[in-house]
């Protein structure tokens, strides 16, 4: 039995660099993709770059779609504008791409009311340091997690045909509790934004009060580790802020915990325990792999 | 006028990452190269590789030297073997590659005693994840920072034998006080370690404390923002061990700057000052390229 996008247009909602990547691979795939995008500048950017079969600034191109992905900022999918919901089609399964999970179910359960059982939450986390219409690009999902966290109501068939559309760009997919994707995200992603922040402000602070010519020093001699350690607390500071505002109870947990850490290893540099030291960047060493 | 390492064969001691990469560059200059290693499976490989003109296993090797390139460890360099003090040539300018140079100052002007002015604390910034006999390439210094700390006692002579050295190899040479080196490295290389390995243990403990299946969900997720934040905090545990030890007051303040500028944003979260938050992740989008 053919999949659903194979067998009935997909839609994607917004054609950043998520639903422009989707729409490459799709088309490359064989399926109808229709595009909702909201400005016509971005509609006729994509049709050029061959994101979609169709792309329209009307809601209406949404009808007929079986599967309707929403590829929208989390701001925009917490809170979708009234057109979008009056233009789902009421058969269609949908589902999202956004970086935290608990929200999203929340706020789609309520917008979908008597047919939240076709809203599969999901993530693909695939991502580039692009954004816009320029950015998509095919492959993206190729090896890549993407994660569903089904609630109790979540239609098995709903969350089959997310599968199947995920497997098919040659995604890994898994599924896991909504709450537990937030942790794990606030661990491995939000987390990291933040610590890496503050570590991009100390050698700009730090170094203006030590000494003069210390700020023109730390910027002569920054080199690939402080390049690599601050590439995320450097980057785009909404979705620093997103992750942060509807992933806040996670994020504390972790900065919690990570303020914990960090004054451990501290002690051991102020004590001078080296043995201790050794053996804990040891561990580090040892544990690392098993994250790539 | 030819430069000291023209007119006189150049010593270098140790083949590792940096030595052998000073040896392949400086023999492809056409400069004479008497390296000493300690090991003699190590000359062997070192003179395969043609990473110096004479390998030895015999301090010997470093008479007639114009110039010496003291490429070992840091815990080596801050406690050199009295064979290897005895068989520097007694005019040679003698230079380091340590990434702590108060210490190394300290430590070489003792052990040179009378003739300290020919010690010149250098320190070249490049650096890849290798080390060892097979790790030195060509071309590692160029358009890298080379920094030297000369103190009062050091001879300009011997200040300009290294910079001849270090720009013929490409390198951008800068001359900086001991003290303000140590305080910059702090900041931009030895501080990253820890804050990078505390991110991966608190990755590690946290996940396995909230939720059966977190610790496996972590590093199923765990993608390239965790890998760069990361990558410097899971590397070398005896590099991470010596700049803690060796660099050790400079550290400690780099962390107590940095616990209050992550308390600060920890503290935005908290009180869901989402404004700020978006202005203080928008001044680190700015900072970060004066750094790179």
């Amino acid at each position: 039995m053919t999949a659903l996008w194979q067998r009935q247009p997909v839609g994607i909602v917004g054609m950043g660099l998520i639903g422009g990547s989707l729409g490459l691979d799709l088309i490359a795939l064989g399926a109808e993709v229709r595009a909702l995008v909201h400005r016509e500048a971005t509609a006729s950017r994509a049709r050029e770059r061959g994101l979609a079969t169709t792309v329209s600034t009307d809601p209406a191109v949404l009808a007929g779609c079986g599967l309707v992905l929403l590829a929208l900022p989390l701001d925009q999918l917490l809170d979708p504008p009234p057109s979008l919901l009056a233009a789902l089609p009421p058969e269609a399964v949908i589902t999202d791409v956004g970086s935290v999970k608990g929200p999203v179910l929340t706020a789609w359960r309520r917008s979908l009311d008597g047919s939240a059982g076709r809203f599969v939450a999901s993530h693909p986390m695939a991502g580039t340091a692009r954004a816009g219409v320029e950015a998509g690009q095919a492959g993206l999902f190729s090896g890549r997690p993407w994660v569903a966290t089904p609630g109790q109501d979540t239609e098995p068939a709903a969350l089959e045909a997310v599968r199947q559309l995920a497997e098919a760009l040659g995604a890994r997919w898994l599924v896991c509790e909504a709450a537990d994707h937030d942790r794990a995200v606030a661990l491995i992603s939000h987390l990291p934004v933040l610590v890496s922040a503050a570590l991009l402000q100390t050698a700009d602070q730090a170094s203006a009060q030590a000494a003069v010519g210390l700020p023109q020093l730390v910027r002569a001699l920054a080199s690939s580790g402080f390049a690599d350690t601050t590439r995320v607390g450097g980057g785009n500071p909404e979705l620093g802020l997103w992750m942060a505002r509807w992933n806040r109870q996670a994020l504390l947990e972790g900065l919690r915990d990570y303020r914990r850490v960090l004054e451990q290893l501290e002690q051991l540099v102020e004590e001078q325990d080296w043995p201790e030291l050794q053996r804990n960047l040891a561990d580090c060493q040892r544990l690392r792999p098993e994250f790539l």
